[in-house]
């Protein structure tokens, strides 16, 4: 399995802190070796960082933990391989462009079988069954709402409905992101805190390292860090339960709704987990 | 004006001698100091490094001058802004995808008043004349070919015509690459070379750096470098006519054309060579 990483805040903010403590988790900390991937909003538009190096030991990652790109909605991947070959186009986040914005999703977990016939709108680069339920989903939003792009609310029903078909094929913990708001899906394991001003100190688990937020932060910030485990040791971080999907904007959660997970799949997933 | 800098090549090659000259024109030894890329094919896939700070300091681009990443086909772009603001979102390349790749496009000129009405399947993310020109390419292969993807034969007479259209707002410098070829148009200003067994040094001309490729390079490498002004001062590159339009596949010219462009359009494009 993979270990998601994502952000999305009020106001436009760096990830260097967060991304250090996940990157240690990249083959240093712990086993997720098979390449990274980092992107960050700016506007409609993004960038995005990728390397099939190790994250731990990525120049690559060495430069986004020294750089402080300071962005509204970010999201990252550290990748252990269970489907596709240890190639770039294989690395998460995908990237595609809809509305003249920039999607971006990454994917921990497993769709077993999952290969839809796709009309084209949006075809796969690589191998993966995260990619391929990407290219669904972007092609499922085209075909609900054609070129009138909705608000946050319809989108977030639209991608509910998406998820609840893609969780009959297995494990299927995602983020996805259109620079304006960023959704997160549960399956199995994922965690998320809001931190809001009075702003405190936090110390990383997979690094010795400690930020006091009060001292970078002001009144009107406020950012949600959503990640697959808890990455400060000193905060309380709250578990999303599994078949949860919550929108988030402006920094906090706005919508959730539990997502119903047939029961023989919910079964297999925590099996899965168990062996992750 | 911008700068573009292309590599085609017949087996994978890093691009760090070049770019390190190219780079130095970001600001440094030329006045390209509005944000750079750099894309690198991997299969059907690429990553894409952009930044907004100039060129010449970017630790972006520190990075890229000293991680060898090995491609068979790359484009760089250096921006001086003619159209858009000063965003990330406006930096080339843009990238799309189609049948199941990505592509790659980078522009240097002014296309005016070109604001054509797109269907959608591709919409730009920024406000310059260069990503709606890409749109409108983009689109433009989706309607004469949906989902066949064409040979290199039947693409490059598709882009040719999209060009002669293009040509008519002015000046259309520009790479595209869809990870197998990459085309090269010249309006005003383009240049290439093709280095081949035997292999000799090069010298920039930007930084004090000599390459013996001869050493780092075997029999069946072939590399065609493409950029508006030459990188070297020891080696003979090859003007493109205004007007011409060429296919490099496995590291060397393969199909070329010319394209009309109107009398007083190429008389408003020197012009606008002279004063850039």
């Amino acid at each position: 399995m993979c270990q998601l990483l994502g952000m999305n805040c009020a106001t436009p903010t760096d990830i260097t802190f967060s991304f250090t403590g996940f990157a240690a988790r990249g083959g240093g900390t712990d086993h997720h070796a098979d390449g990274f991937g980092i992107a960050f909003y700016e506007n409609r538009g993004s960038r995005c960082f990728l390397d099939n190096a190790p994250c731990c030991r990525s120049p690559v990652a060495e430069l986004i933990k020294h750089y402080p790109i300071k962005s509204r909605n970010v999201i990252a991947h550290i990748r252990k391989a269970t489907q596709g070959a240890l190639e770039l186009e294989n690395c998460h986040p995908f990237v595609r462009e809809h509305w003249g914005r920039h999607w971006l999703f990454a994917h921990n977990g497993d769709l077993k079988d999952f290969d839809p016939a796709l009309r084209g709108d949006y075809l796969p680069m690589g191998q993966t069954d995260s990619e391929r339920a990407f290219c669904f989903m972007m092609e499922g939003l085209r075909m609900r709402f054609g070129m009138a792009e909705p608000d946050d609310a319809r989108l977030f029903e639209a991608v509910a409905d998406m998820t609840q078909e893609l969780t009959r094929y297995g494990v299927f913990n995602f983020l996805l992101s259109n620079g304006r708001c960023l959704m997160a899906h549960c399956s199995t394991q994922l965690h998320y805190i809001t931190r809001a001003w009075p702003f405190h100190a936090a110390h990383l688990i997979d690094a010795d390292m400690t930020v006091d937020f009060a001292r970078t932060h002001a009144e009107g910030d406020r950012v949600s860090v959503i990640t697959t485990r808890p990455l400060t040791d000193n905060e309380t971080w709250t578990r999303f339960q599994p078949g949860e999907l919550m929108l988030f904007a402006d920094g906090e959660p706005r919508l959730r709704q539990r997502i119903d997970i047939p029961e023989d799949i919910q079964r297999a997933n925590w099996q899965n987990l168990a062996c992750a």
